[in-house]
């Protein structure tokens, strides 16, 4: 509990002083005022967060955690348990979704095994934090103790600083994990307050039958093990599952270490209203990479007053919208720090 | 007038063949069915342009052409006339946005001179392509003759095709040109017939009494000049521009290429405009880049049936949100050629 108390206490806030002196560094670039928008805001809110007027991104990395959840056995999705497992070994051979993505934008991808069901070959490409061979069901009790979600964030905390310590400027949050769309409604609908029918979504792409079967556990893990949404851990603990535990650890440490943290979809969206609600000045460090497919995800930005930067009809999750969307603002990033200003250009400005 | 009817006689349609070969491979790869939406959508669109299930667009282009507006006269810009000329230069020094855009999306930058209003200085980074200097001002008659416009159309698909031999697999069409947003309008209501003032925009970030100025020009050259809609050559003539007929000419001669060409925002819009009423087919074979600030490019887009990929709230031009685009476009490629199948994986599919 120590490593995130003293995590949660480090998280401060955007540096104004960088801000205005990176907007007024894109009022004399060579454009109209305000003409590259997204661009230019998001060029500045990555100089508040790193503390100076001409940040760097190019050090990248995704966080791709792994967990198995014991609600699966609830039939709430269209793929069987092993594939979590086997997705793992696809992220460490290169031929995932996430994998393609992160070259592109020249990320590199961290896979970390935050609770598989199963043991996973020791592989030095696969980070072993494994909390538990999965969640427990959560329609049938707790998905996991407090003890399990406090160790869940820490060790997303931990990995993130022996990430640090090799270089990184920007993180992406992803995740892996059948089932998990079903934990990560029902940490919605507790923190939102909404009803179950609106977060909940059709994940892999269920059917009717799947889709129903999923509503009624996420309805009955609520009912039965009645989360505060004052308590972050709680939720977590009660509905939750250790990658969403992991990337909110994640998000907490990038927060603290002044990272810019771009969220993915539905998964991460989850981690970050466990963090945000833990410390909301956490929210300022976030980007929201892309809104997603599942109706829940609107609902969770909107509560973190979020933006999403793209919008591609994803629904993939590891990691792969965070991707896309740190290739923007790693753009955003060089107009502020390449584009000459209209003094270097000899440009005339705007008429009076 | 031979270059642009051969041009236009060449332009064929997408290889059904080669999108079910793409659609098939999407469908075999490690992720839910279509669970990355526009990414598996666009990889197939460029596998029918291309004619390949395993299309490469590495080698990228970005037009951007510049021409400057008599119209400007009429007080319409935020800006004085030689910022066309000045920015030529800061783009053959690589200051300008689409520049740095271009570099991070890995793009060269073409250059050209369609008719800045100024002679230009010789410089081995600016193509010349000069129909004119400077379009007259339409508010008072035709902004060109139909010679000019035939010429600048085929200036446009001369530059393609020098690009071409140069090894050239998508490209994105920019623009520059001090008052270009004002013919942009113009043609957007000749081929629509939508009222000026829903057509009309802010351009570089006009006042009100630039605007009313503005709204009154275009509404003077519509009303005086009667550009015939179903004569694209004549409403690019009366109220274009000459790298609004450059940039229509780089569109036809891609779509004859079979080469995608992504489009910027509003100007590069009129020109796609006057490209697909000489020749509907010419459609297939483009990509919305974005949706720009300006009110009148979503009515283009949706009289095209494009929907955009990014809206990032741009309104700058010069091909800066066609390259941003274009990396999005590479990474759906990328997808589709990277990405491992489920049988190469060890993955299991779906449940039945």
């Amino acid at each position: 509990m120590d490593k995130l108390k003293e995590t949660l206490g480090r998280i401060g806030v955007l540096d104004q002083k960088a801000m205005r002196a990176a907007k007024e560094r894109q009022d004399n670039l060579t454009k109209p005022l305000g003409s590259l928008g997204r661009l230019e805001e998001l060029s500045i809110l990555v100089a508040g967060i790193r503390g100076t007027v001409r940040p760097d991104v190019s050090a990248k990395v995704i966080f791709t955690m792994a967990g198995d959840h014991g609600v699966a056995q609830e039939g709430v999705s269209a793929y069987p348990q092993e594939v979590t497992r086997q997705m793992v070994y696809n992220f460490v051979r290169g031929g995932a979704g996430s994998n393609v993505l992160a070259r592109h934008v020249g990320a590199r991808v961290v896979v970390v095994d935050m609770g598989v069901a199963a043991d996973l070959d020791p592989h030095p490409g696969i980070v072993v934090k494994k909390v538990g061979r999965g969640t427990k069901n959560f329609a049938q009790g707790p998905a996991m103790t407090r003890e399990e979600a406090i160790r869940s964030v820490e060790a997303g905390i931990e990995v993130f600083a022996a990430e640090l310590d090799k270089g990184l400027q920007i993180v992406g949050a992803g995740d892996m994990g059948i089932g998990n769309t079903t934990p990560s409604a029902a940490v919605a609908a507790a923190f939102t307050g909404l009803p179950v029918e609106a977060v909940t979504g059709r994940g892999t792409g269920i059917d009717d039958v799947r889709f129903a079967a999923k509503v009624r556990a996420i309805a009955q893990g609520l009912a039965l093990n009645r989360p505060d949404p004052k308590d972050p851990l709680d939720v977590l603990a009660k509905v939750g599952g250790f990658e969403i535990g992991g990337l909110a650890g994640v998000i907490l440490a990038g927060a603290a270490h002044r990272v810019p943290v771009v969220l993915d979809g539905f998964i991460s969206g989850a981690a970050a209203l466990v963090a945000t609600e833990l410390e909301p000045k956490a929210r300022d460090f976030l980007i929201a990479g892309h809104v997603s497919v599942e109706p829940g995800h609107r609902a969770m930005l909107e509560r973190m007053g979020l933006k999403p930067l793209l919008n591609l009809d994803l629904r993939l999750g590891e990691g792969t919208g965070a991707a896309l969307a740190m290739g923007v603002i790693d753009a955003a990033v060089k107009v502020l720090n390449e584009m000459a200003t209209f003094g270097e250009a000899g440009v005339s400005e705007a008429l009076g």
